[in-house]
């Protein structure tokens, strides 16, 4: 069984190449033309790269309104070179300032099956990896919400880890936050840095809802979206690896109302850098050297109880 | 293998006897004299049954500073009826008041082993399980802190869930809160709510002082004691069960500073009642219907994708 033990020791955690740099997380207005979200994006990742970030990250759904209006009509097959302009300008933008992009999502459309898209590209603006949305966002709230993304999209089958120069990076897309499962099979691959681009509203706003309707019966804190999605990416730093989140702005075209505050938590459950909901561009300083003393200090992985639980990564398993 | 599916089907979440009802979390001032801290705890729980509550928490060592100075003179054999009188008293006020103790954690000797056990009374003044500390909290900061429990205490072997008529209660200690694994087990088997009862400085004094040093590098939002202990509750809350913890107050004996601030926090992530630091009881009221609500309007168990991670209950699967 590959367990949690076992799948730490077969992967260094060893220091990256680059391990002190900028990050910087576009959060974008998405409009309802792509050449407008092309040419916005462009501008917001040259921006971020003149600031000196060599690692950006983008919202998701940053090149099509969040709604079924859009995701097939916008949608590109990115193995066909003309009809992929989205896929291209980021592998484009990304040699030509010789960065590592963490390309949001896109629709993407292969053999008539819709996937929710994660495209990361290196500094030579070759395709480093793709991630499919794990985890479909299927919600029945009665008067509140009602949405089967499943309906739409097709999941994806893998778990997705890129070997960076500025590490080792699990990707997750939106509601794949929800899942600590996943988190803990990237912190047992050995990733430093977790990036989620998620358009926020999809899996807080029911919460956020919900916990409206309770503030009436009970003294509760309320809590803003930005707190959500703190909430959820300081969950995650408990792995103890920095975590990343990236959204479209607010005013962005669409169904839904997004929260925006792409934020990025450190390995000690801080929050480094933060946004509010307007269109803008959150540049911070990663230090993975802030992991080892964390992992050294408070050894949690020794501590973990394999007689009792155990947590099996099963493409590992095998292996 | 009993994977996570397996074992959420094999235990019924079914709503307890009792669905609605008064929890009270017994925040106690702990003094190097045994007997003032079993007349005090005794005050504390009979004034929280008189509140209303039916389920009452103590905190972790109320019965003993958490010092090195104090857990061996004041520990107790359990079985030795004479020997034991925090545990007598705990029986008999539950089975007086008719209600359901959690009771915090005392240092239990026994066979020449120091453990830091909970001990859960029914209101029939029955024990119904007895929780050893699982996780030992062995951390080694330089400069800031360097404490190794497991030189004193022996951990426990096993996870506790326990049947009780307010619900089925999974019992954690202090740095057992850290290990999300626990929870994930204790959901598996179908747990209501999950009891932490925690001197929670320990497990979070670093984290602070960690917090503090970086403050000094980057712009970060600097976290309260109060904040970080619902930091872990909410992580936890992701579980979608009520999550309490129940901490000792601030002005207690022994070498740690402690944080106070016991909490309820409910299925939807919010806090539905908190204290500050100094001796209190924290009365809240627990309303299991939600769980229900919240399980079936967003189904993150069937959602879990089982080929690509899996969580094994170890004890399960030898059943």
């Amino acid at each position: 069984m590959a367990s949690l033990t076992s799948s730490t020791s077969r992967h260094s955690s060893a220091m990256p190449k680059v391990a002190q740099f900028k990050i910087g997380l576009c959060q974008l207005s998405v409009t309802p033309e792509k050449t407008t979200n092309l040419s916005r994006a462009r501008h917001s990742i040259e921006i971020a790269a003149k600031q000196g970030a060599s690692l950006v990250v983008l919202p998701e759904m940053w090149n099509c309104p969040y709604s079924e209006d859009y995701f097939a009509k916008l949608a590109e097959d990115f193995d066909d070179e003309d009809g992929s302009p989205s896929y291209f300008m980021l592998s484009e933008v990304a040699s030509c300032h010789g960065i590592t992009i963490v390309g949001g999502s896109m629709p993407e459309m292969k053999d008539g099956r819709l996937y929710n898209t994660c495209c990361v590209f290196g500094p030579d603006g070759k395709l480093k990896a793709k991630h499919r949305k794990l985890h479909m966002f299927d919600v029945n709230m009665p008067g509140d919400i009602l949405y089967k993304e499943s309906d739409t999209f097709t999941a994806g089958d893998n778990p997705t880890i890129v070997e960076t120069d500025m590490g080792r990076i699990g990707i997750g897309i939106c509601h794949d936050i929800r899942f600590p499962e996943l988190a803990m099979l990237y912190r047992t691959r050995g990733a430093h840095l977790i990036c989620y681009p998620g358009a926020f509203n999809m899996s807080t706003g029911e919460m956020l809802w919900e916990l409206e309707q309770r503030a009436r019966q009970h003294v509760i804190h309320k809590f803003s979206g930005q707190q959500i999605t703190r909430y959820f990416t300081l969950l995650l730093s408990s792995e103890k690896l920095y975590v990343a989140s990236c959204s479209p702005s607010r005013d962005s075209a669409g169904s839904y109302t997004i929260w925006g505050h792409s934020t990025l938590v450190g390995p000690f459950g801080e929050v480094i850098a933060t946004s509010g909901h307007e269109e803008t561009i959150v540049i911070a300083e990663i230090d993975y050297s802030a992991l080892q003393r964390r992992r050294e200090g408070l050894p949690l992985e020794n501590q973990r109880r394999g007689d009792v639980y155990q947590f099996v990564d099963i493409e590992e398993q095998r292996l």
